[in-house]
């Protein structure tokens, strides 16, 4: 019998009316459950922005911070449940279920921890007051209040658990009630999350909804003060901000999509130094956590043209021993699972056919069809691939390792001249990226790096000698840091400590008296 | 002989090869000016990504400040020319002309002001660094750099020099540089102010240029580094938003549109007094100032129930003694000059029409012809015209008075109950404005407004008894208050001080050791 999954909506747990689509376990291909879509959304929308809304922003700052609190301390309670979910349908090992579930609660607690410094509420100042123009008696006061409408959050298949919980916690921080569409694939864990969550009574009513399966007329239904944050493919998040109902009505946006995340290896990184030992550690991590379906992975390395030799060897012997342990991930012994569909496993050998036209393939067999744990044929397995580019080819802007991702264990090495303007060119040729790396001890070169790669980057992690025992990978996203890049990566910001409130938030001048902007902040009020 | 304007584009000035349209006296129908469209825009934006972006980032903040210190003097120097052409080509009165020009010079003289105060460069650091998680030897430093691209600047008709020289300012303030397309119908003053800045050599070669006439193929041309800023309807506005290059490439947007801005006159305002005064003296100015053809200008004034009919009255009177004085503002008895163009007083002739479905006409004859000045018939003028809904009309989201803004000397009044959340419901019902304005000396009202209104508001004045002598008419912008407002006002945001820089920059993570940071910080770096 298999369990069919309900969205939560409106105040009622219910199964769809409308098309059915079954979840799977990526390494055995056996089902395990069934979801249908909800047609109309309209009801769900308008109970969020009522019912969810009044009751969230009657919570003050610090009641919030409690519940938020709460939530962190119960996920963790029920963590070995959620990682064996995550291990059936997700396709992860359970160190990439940790990654995902204990990044949920992470931010759960940062923002718990933020939320109190931030004054009583129902708005948070921001700056001092300041004279309208010099001498002027009337000053401008800056505040931020929670948007009257619904925050819509659309998530990615590769985490159920940190994507939800962690774009919810935001939200419900900022003072907004959320409606949250899981993909499809891995929604299993997603729902177990929700009901717990939902179950606990922490989030008052209409604070959080569930909706599984396709999003149906969601967006129709959204107005201008409704905010949708979408994580996912650049093609999705194009559709999304181009919606009609969207632009017509200002709806905002936030685009987490995929990118070509680069790292530059430093012309000063020595062989066996412990900052090419991290470069190689870092390489590894990123292309096989999660089989590399993560959109912080990196995907390009750029290095200095003598290092690469070495470099390459030392990643292939890495990358075989991960390959020789690739397979069901419910195999303690596995070290890396599958692709969490049949159709991205499909989607990432197409993508490798395109980049083997512009690089060679020196590491992996996309074609390998027998894993560890299950009969030949069976899952949606890739074992790590690593491809390498001539410095002609890193050079091009048509080079396909510049645009097309192949969300997968699959990376290029690109070879540079060491310039810091080279790295830049070739950095900047991926059109904006989530994450780059810079690995180098060479403080010149580093700032000036900096200057010229940060624009097309949301985080730059700074790899060096001295730190590297206590780095960690590049693909982390941890909440106090932005997370969003310009361009490809769809030009949003998420987290980030405070600033990740300010989506929800309009920012509002206030423009009055001295006395009275210093007595209206010093005051909590309530809403009519 | 009609002077033939020139764009300045790639280093040169030439007039374009594309459609010619014409620029006109709006009193007197006299042709000033002519303007031919340039078909392709590529060189121009790759010249100004290139070599523009290169010399602008290249100074330090403190030599861009004092550039912009320059530019203000410079401007400040030629005034009396600059408003002789706003008063011909602009229909401004000299009162409406140094509202547009003098707002010009206060944004470069604000921002040479800030800019000093936010380091040396190239980055401008944002917080302090923040250890990545509890007990992290790895910090996050939020860093902000100058986007790679191109600022290309849309404005609107109704204000050729501040909405020019405004975002000019803040964008090359950020480092970023510059074309400009000012609205072709008063694009006289525009293009004077832009032979004035870049005769002076003050802003280095490509920062600044300047397009006449149509959009023509500029936004094809853009990529993920290069942002639009646009003043203007929500209709073009949504086109921009939605054009499939901006889309595709997540190239950032800025959108400022007209809005159903609001007044809420307290339920403790009484007739006679000071605030009184200033709910008369400041709705006058809105509706009059510019001929009422301001993005801020008040539409809609919410008043309750008992004082309605003194109001209507002392608004009345006012607005009877500038109706006689409406005409050429080459005259300087005259009050109030024409709208800027033919299509624009359709325009609002068709727009009264639809108000009048929904809302009675109780002062002002919108089909009157003769005007101080001119020829009867002759000149795009329109006198102040009041409106008044009833209770009901104006609790209907279908009324006309919420979504259709008369962009001309037009208000509506609203009766309502008194309180904070009829109040609120109605203001809502415009769907977001750039600003709204509330009179009371109640604090428990203005705090229960603060938090009901402001999330539907970019700005929010506070008029209260004891500081009317000082107040400033709701509808002017300084450059410390955030201009922009949710929902139909664009969902945009610009100047408000260091905020109104983020358009313009990337905000990065830098994640690091702490000493590492810190000396990175401390050290100003150029870029490769």
């Amino acid at each position: 019998m298999v369990e069919r999954l309900e969205s939560y909506l409106n105040g009622t747990w219910a199964a769809g009316d409308g098309e059915a689509a079954t979840l799977v376990n990526p390494a055995t291909e056996a089902v395990l459950a069934e979801i249908r879509g909800v047609r109309s959304l309209a009801d769900a929308v308008r109970w969020g922005r009522t019912v969810g809304g009044t009751n969230v922003r009657a919570l003050s700052l610090a009641e919030r911070a409690e519940r938020l609190g709460k939530l962190a301390k119960l996920l963790h309670g029920q963590r070995e449940e959620l990682i064996s979910i995550a291990v059936a349908n997700g396709g992860n090992t359970r160190g990439d279920a940790k990654f995902d579930i204990d990044g949920a609660t992470a931010v759960l607690a940062s923002y718990a921890a933020l939320l109190p410094t931030l004054g009583v509420g129902p708005w948070i100042a921001e700056g001092e007051a300041a004279p309208i123009h010099k001498g002027a008696k009337i000053r401008a006061q800056h505040v931020l209040l929670p948007r009257r409408g619904l925050a819509v959050h659309i998530n990615a298949f590769n985490f159920p658990a940190w994507g939800m919980i962690g774009k919810l916690a935001v939200a419900f921080a900022a003072g907004m009630p959320v409606l949250s569409k899981p993909a499809t694939s891995t929604a299993l864990l997603a729902a177990r999350i929700a009901k717990i969550v939902l179950d606990s009574g922490l989030l008052p009513e209409g604070a959080f909804q569930l909706l599984l399966g396709p999003a149906g007329d969601l967006l129709d239904q959204l107005g201008p003060q409704d905010v949708v944050a979408f994580t996912g493919s650049a093609d999705t998040g194009a559709r999304i901000r181009g919606h009609e109902r969207v632009i017509a009505a200002n709806v905002r946006t936030n685009i987490e999509a995929d990118s070509l995340n680069a790292v530059v290896v430093g012309p000063d990184v020595q062989p066996g130094s412990e900052l090419f030992d991290l470069v190689v550690r870092d390489a590894v991590v990123e292309l096989t956590q999660k089989a590399g379906q993560k959109c912080t992975a990196t995907r390009r390395m750029l290095v200095p043209t003598a290092l690469l030799p070495e470099l390459r060897e030392a990643l292939a012997d890495r990358l075989a021993a991960i390959a020789a342990k690739t397979g069901d991930p419910a195999d303690d012994a596995v070290r890396m699972g599958p692709l969490s569909t049949k159709s991205q496993l499909a989607d990432a050998r197409a993508g490798l056919a395109e980049l083997g036209k512009h690089a060679e393939r020196i590491v992996g067999d996309p074609t390998r069809t027998s894993f560890a744990g299950v009969a030949p044929g069976v899952g949606y397995f890739l074992e790590p691939i690593l491809l390498q580019a001539t410095a002609a080819a890193a050079l091009d802007p048509g080079s396909a390792f510049h645009h097309r991702e192949v969300f997968g264990p699959v990376a290029t090495l690109l070879p540079y001249d060491g310039s810091v303007a080279q790295a830049a060119t070739i950095v900047g040729l991926g059109e904006g990226s989530l994450v780059g790396t810079l690995y180098s001890d060479d403080r010149e070169f580093t700032a000036s790096a900096v200057a010229s790669l940060g624009p097309w980057l949301g985080r730059l992690v700074l790899g060096t000698e001295k730190l590297a025992g206590a780095a960690v990978s590049p693909g982390c996203v941890f909440p106090v840091c932005n997370h969003g890049g310009p361009g490809r990566a769809g030009d949003g910001a998420e987290l980030g400590g405070r600033s990740g409130l300010s989506f929800y938030l309009q920012r509002t001048t206030l423009q009055g008296g001295a006395a009275e902007l210093a007595r209206l902040l010093g005051t909590a009020s309530s809403e009519s």
